[in-house]
């Protein structure tokens, strides 16, 4: 299992894609998947809504898709800068990716609490630069957040 | 809301997803967004795991990529050859697709019933084509079907 300072090992990693999205103009949010060791990225990446025109690529789901086709995610972890949305959590929930580590939860819930009952190890690091990311976009945009997340 | 014929065109159109996707030697599953009226297409695609070696292209989420960005989706249907799997399931919940047309739940069960218990209208058709479909292809391709769920 992953130690406390690989998990914000992995958070960083996920919070320098978040910051690359905002550069970009998208919505600043990201994600990396790491092998069972804590320490190999299997695959990163952020929200590309605004950059591709692409709702489909939320930060979860463009990190499990750089990783590419894998034949199990046993062991494997998903940080990501914010709760994973219902979309997001599916995915984790499906696939069986067996460790989730969020930056922070206080912008948006989505199914993190979900994902601990259905045996999903779920690490909340509450990690004040993600709160802030999030809170200064949420208002500079809200309409785009609302777009993001279907509200 | 679209009559039974019309769920019986979305499906169909959705079928001929899953039937190019077999075509092309990947996974045979197919689906397609449909708006309000249950007429106008919005997007359509399928499972594209072994063509694009991308393994979040499921047919839901590729039916939903392809409609681009929408500000809404209320009233939407998502037709699908096959019960959505938990990624797919979360994508209609996290953007308020409002109906679900499922072709089969014989050779895969997802999770229609917790969209159902979230106000989702799912119809499930019980298509004989779909179940040939799903049954030829998991006895012929049993790795690559448990692959593609994480199984």
């Amino acid at each position: 299992m992953p130690s406390e300072s690989q998990d914000r090992r992995m958070l960083r990693t996920a919070l320098e894609e978040a910051r690359a999205g905002l550069a970009e103009g998208g919505i600043p949010i990201g994600a990396a998947l790491y092998a069972a060791d804590g320490t190999t990225l299997l695959g990163r990446g952020h929200n590309r809504r605004v950059q591709d025109s692409d709702p489909s690529a939320h930060a979860e789901t463009a990190a499990f898709r750089a990783a590419g086709r894998q034949r199990s995610y046993r062991g494997t972890t998903m940080a990501t800068t914010l709760s994973p949305c219902w979309y997001c959590s599916g995915l984790v929930r499906q696939f069986g990716i067996s460790r989730v580590v969020v930056g922070e939860t206080r912008t948006f819930r989505g199914g993190h609490d979900w994902l601990t009952e259905h045996g999903v190890d779920v690490v909340i690091l509450d990690d004040p630069a993600c709160v802030a990311l999030m809170t200064d976009f949420t208002k500079a945009r809200p309409d785009l957040w609302n777009e993001d997340i279907g509200a």
